[in-house]
């Protein structure tokens, strides 16, 4: 018994083409004990995966050369050794991208069908779903009157991810590449406003539709349109950073600080934020206290590169940059009478 | 009775110059009712009063041409028309770069001498200071055993907040532009280690004295030394932003979009965070729960682009990025049995 198989033939550089793909015949095995035999139904292609095809470090191993493509997947079993698992039970988890998949019970869970179909659970009850709502509530955390702009608006995990801002009561402007999706957030999905990137200037159309500045941003998308949020930030934005679709099919050499600082962040899940002192301003006792402490006691050591007279202010300043001085620069212009 | 005054004659495009600064004479003003005389001892110079001197919007106003420059200041009363202050006390606060100011009580502290010096106000109990325990100690929260990166190491807030970490138990690590430099924060300080940028290579001085990678990466300098950082990022890594002096003095049009990242998050202190749902993994129960109930109640719509048959998968992938679709692309396979 043969079935196909989908591999990656070879590893593209840019837009995958024709070359990257092949379809291989391989037989079907049987599911040895306690495994099970299932027959995919669904497969799910998702942008995560062009990563995958490049062999550069990331969160997730490559794909092989050679070898099948993998993702997520909903099935039917047809085949059971396990008692967790009938014949006819749908099925889903990451398996290969072949019709035929012998699977472990605990590599897959089984589907919800009440009120939903089986399709469903790569989409509103998959991982892009599951993504919006970890990156939206978790790391966005939108609050009643705030503003959220949601890049990728229209796609698998945009769709969830405004939706839920809504729910909380924000304001939920959708970035999105054409008219009919413009039309599918705000009419279906119930946004507030859509910028269409490709009518150009999504500068303009952002201070538009959000007039009283953005609160959190949702980056699907990266490039470009980041940059043109990124003014229109108000103090203490958030930005979860979820994908930066606009740069995955850029070719080697093609690619830019701004790409490399949204793929560092995906790859470490770092945070990164912007600090100035005086957000604090209520908490400076805490720390002139916990300074002083230190300085008494000897456990902080500091150096001050003192500067004598008003006129040598601009070659302190300076100094700050040729980077000749250790500590704190500091011109002393009078003594204590 | 006169003073000298020093004003920014022009705005500087690129590193300032001799058209930078003027130095001007100007009437020395008397105390009005409820208010005090100080005469200037020490003044600070800090790289952000580099921004101030552009007229690019950022989160402080530019200084004006032809006036003042001003910033933080320790005076001594020289005459009090207040009941808070005396003659001789000794004050530090925000004010014009002149021999002599009238200021209201409001406007200064009282600087505490005990163990300490005049112009200490200015560095380990200054703005410097508290911006280094701020942004360790609430953004970059060092835990025992971590490793911890400062960059502009040696400088008046790293110098701080290498110890700050050091205080809690985490391996330190700065980098800095002499071996002088070097020298003071591993013999004076107490760092662990020193990478020297101006010797080459930061990515393997990096990767020899951080081999458990990086947890928390205090920067102050941005450009290619932050992109030598960000490889070795442990998951879950913070990075408080707190400057990005390689960039200050770049003339228009030489900056970059990296530069233009730690300018937007400084400007806005947004957070940004990269993001993956599998580091949700334990929560996924609560995501599947809500979303289940808002897709049974109608509060959740979506949409499934489905492509018929398993040889569509190349376009449906490929389709992701032409972004023709809407909702969810999903490949079917089979029907059910």
């Amino acid at each position: 018994m043969q079935q196909e198989q989908l591999i990656l033939k070879e590893r593209p550089n840019g837009l995958p083409d024709d070359n990257t793909f092949e379809y291989k015949n391989i037989d079907i095995f049987e599911a040895g004990q306690g495994e099970i035999l299932v027959k995919t139904l669904y497969l799910s292609v998702d942008p995560y995966m062009r990563g995958r095809m490049s062999d550069a470090p990331s969160y997730s191993a490559p794909f092989e050369v050679g070898k099948a493509l993998y993702g997520s997947t909903v099935s039917e079993v047809v085949q059971s050794n396990s008692n967790e698992f009938s014949k006819g039970d749908l099925v889903t988890g990451t398996t290969n991208f072949q019709e035929y998949n012998v699977v472990k019970p605990s590599e897959v869970r089984k589907v919800q069908t009440d009120h939903l179909k089986p399709s469903n659970a790569l989409s509103v009850l998959g991982m892009p779903a599951l993504t919006a709502y970890f990156g939206m509530m978790h790391i966005g955390e939108p609050k009643k009157g705030e503003t959220v702009v949601v890049s990728g608006a229209a796609g698998a995990v945009g769709q969830v991810a405004g939706q839920l801002a809504k729910s909380v009561g924000a304001r939920v402007v959708g970035i999105v590449g054409s008219e009919k999706k413009a039309q599918y957030i705000t009419e279906t999905l119930g946004y507030d406003a859509a910028v269409e990137y490709k009518k150009g200037n999504v500068s303009e159309q952002l201070q538009e539709t959000c007039p009283d500045g953005i609160d959190v941003y949702y980056e699907n998308v990266g490039g470009e349109i980041s940059e043109a949020v990124w003014p229109l930030l108000n103090v203490f934005a958030r930005i979860p950073v979820c994908g930066a679709i606009s740069s995955y099919n850029l070719k080697e050499g093609e690619e830019d600080i701004g790409l490399r600082v949204q793929r560092f962040l995906i790859n470490s899940r770092a945070k990164m934020q912007g600090l100035l002192v005086a957000d604090f301003a209520d908490s400076f006792d805490e720390a002139y206290e916990a300074l002083e402490k230190k300085v008494a006691n000897g456990e902080l050591k500091f150096e001050e590169t003192i500067y004598d007279g008003f006129h040598q202010t601009p070659d302190a300043f300076l100094g700050l940059f040729s980077g000749e001085n250790i500590g704190k620069q500091i011109v002393k212009i009078a003594d204590k009478e």
